[in-house]
């Protein structure tokens, strides 16, 4: 960097997205966006505060969506964060309780963020392994340590830790914040947040961008002990008081509303996700199991990145990642039947070329 | 805070923003929005990126906004970096320029989130005096510093400085970033971005929130030279990706499309401010000079805070900061005609009871 910037800045290394190339439209299967747009009663609700009342700053507080998340899940409004997606409320969360003497505990393979995270706000983390399936072994988990985090399901493996396991981690580890970033829970998992009672240092993270289908919204969740909550908070209104557009609120309030439409959707990728395994097991890959709205995936001879790119080439982006353990599995979004039909299809064309 | 808590969390003051009271409908004086509503180009515009392609990730470069802007001010796309609202465009300069050895530079009186996020951030601040009558004195300003910050129209003063002084200020100061924060530039100032060609470490910051009407949209921008706004997206991608969702991007680029809907309302806000200003005087107000939405002013007589209190008593909301030097002033947000002449007859009912 130049003369002018923070002498850090060198050390950051800052989080890829998925691309989002322009050049010709492609079936998009790389950043785990629901394929169903959101219902027209959040359309509504968006195109309804779409008025005059935006030349004014939004609720600080969100409280429309904070009533619809803790009516949705049976909690107090005060055991609700709000935040602009689940990527800024993690950050939150890693001021909030991770700048502590002791190293956080990170699995080897997780999502990708959160070394960032600790890199940009100095945390310290230290790497536990996952099993050679890409499973936690709680005891392979250190004790002592300055917080835990855990995506359940686990991205991008998929793979999900049922609740029994969760507060079995959660019993074990008492003395430091434990996250369970939950981004990919509805797609057949069960969330954790009926332990916040029990468990003070659970703080459980969600996002409306994957089952709710508004990635473009960026709302983000934190449910947990209102203390932890109240950290949060202190953190946000040091950073920035208003994350959340009124857009925003409106139409994730009305996502919570909508539970027909959610069940529906959520249930039907379910569906997709399963008969596209099976057929990639056809096709002779090794599939991660999934909870999720994606698959984890290894070919038992191609190599992963030549098929992302032959993919890439016939118009269909999945994402690969060119990091230890996983360098030979792609991640492929699930997206309509008939997406992972040109998907499917598409695999067999190079494969017996 | 409880034990679960980063270690700093105690150190933070949060930044305190203009109260939103629900028990009343009150002539909301107090958070310098704007009177008159975004156009209705601006919400057609939020209203047609209502639809199904929520469901997708918005563009992570702000693509549309960024060259509406960079149209708007004749400066190169790189030149434009783009966050939500001007207050997280601040954070993400402080991280990026501002964690130095040497302490930044803060006027004594100035807009109060500029030390919040020092403590967030672990930077160390000094602050220089304005004179007697509120102003910058160039040779106030201690040398060989790690940054400086200057809100220019400054808050909650109303103050401006012309272009010559800027350019002298960054004469004087070359060796770390000038953050020149315009929030308020619109309403008779003269913006320095013609400077950001000549002078490498100069970054001005500046918001949809006061003139273009869409504080509900959380929008704000840096301009500067392209390796300063380099490093700004460097934080960004490490923070939260996408902090602009998909409607305040095509909202906020209609609003810098929208030149006419622009002026004819700061142009009328201006003329309301004035005219404002004189029935003050005759009231017995001396009225602090403003290029501004807002007018700072101290009453002869009346306590300032007495008489905040006593105007919300009648349905209005003002502003009033507890703060060394200025406690003695209140600071009005110019609304409508109709708003201030309610305003300046509920001030004569008042200061004659």
């Amino acid at each position: 960097m130049n003369k002018y910037t923070s002498d850090y800045l060198d050390t950051l290394t800052p989080y890829t997205s998925g691309e989002q190339p322009k050049d010709r439209s492609y079936i998009k299967l790389n950043t785990n966006e629901s394929p169903y747009p959101p219902s027209d009663g959040v359309l509504t609700a968006i195109k309804e505060a779409a008025d005059g009342d935006l030349r004014l700053y939004p609720d600080i507080k969100a409280t429309k969506l904070k009533e619809s998340v803790a009516s949705y899940y049976s909690v107090n409004m005060d055991n609700v964060f709000a935040g602009n997606g689940s990527d800024e409320v993690l950050a939150y969360a890693f001021q909030a309780f991770f700048k502590k003497s002791r190293p956080i505990q990170l699995p080897d393979i997780t999502y990708s963020f959160y070394p960032v995270y600790c890199r940009l706000f100095s945390i310290e983390y230290n790497i536990f392994p996952l099993t050679d399936t890409f499973e936690i072994d709680i005891d392979l988990i250190p004790d002592n340590n300055g917080g835990l985090i855990i995506a359940n399901p686990n991205a991008p493996t998929g793979i999900y830790l049922d609740l029994d396991s969760i507060e079995k981690i959660l019993q074990k580890n008492t003395e430091s914040v434990v996250l369970i970033d939950e981004a990919y829970i509805d797609f057949g998992g069960q969330t954790c947040i009926s332990l916040i009672d029990k468990y003070p240092n659970l703080l459980v993270v969600q996002t409306v961008s994957k089952s709710r289908a508004l990635a473009g919204l960026r709302v983000g969740l934190a449910m947990g002990n209102s203390e932890l909550i109240q950290a949060m908070e202190d953190v946000k209104n040091s950073f920035n008081a208003y994350p959340l557009d009124s857009l925003a609120i409106a139409g994730a309030s009305a996502a919570f509303d909508d539970k027909e439409n959610f069940e529906k959707n959520t249930q039907k990728i379910i569906e997709t996700r399963e008969r596209t395994a099976e057929k990639l097991k056809e096709l002779s890959f090794f599939v991660v199991p999934s909870k999720t709205n994606f698959l984890m995936a290894q070919h038992k001879e191609y190599p992963a990145k030549d098929l992302y790119l032959k993919l890439k080439e016939n118009g269909i982006l999945i994402r690969y990642f060119d990091l230890p353990r996983i360098n030979n599995f792609v991640r492929i979004s699930i997206g309509t039947d008939e997406d992972m039909n040109m998907l499917t299809d598409t695999l067999e064309t190079i494969l017996n070329g």
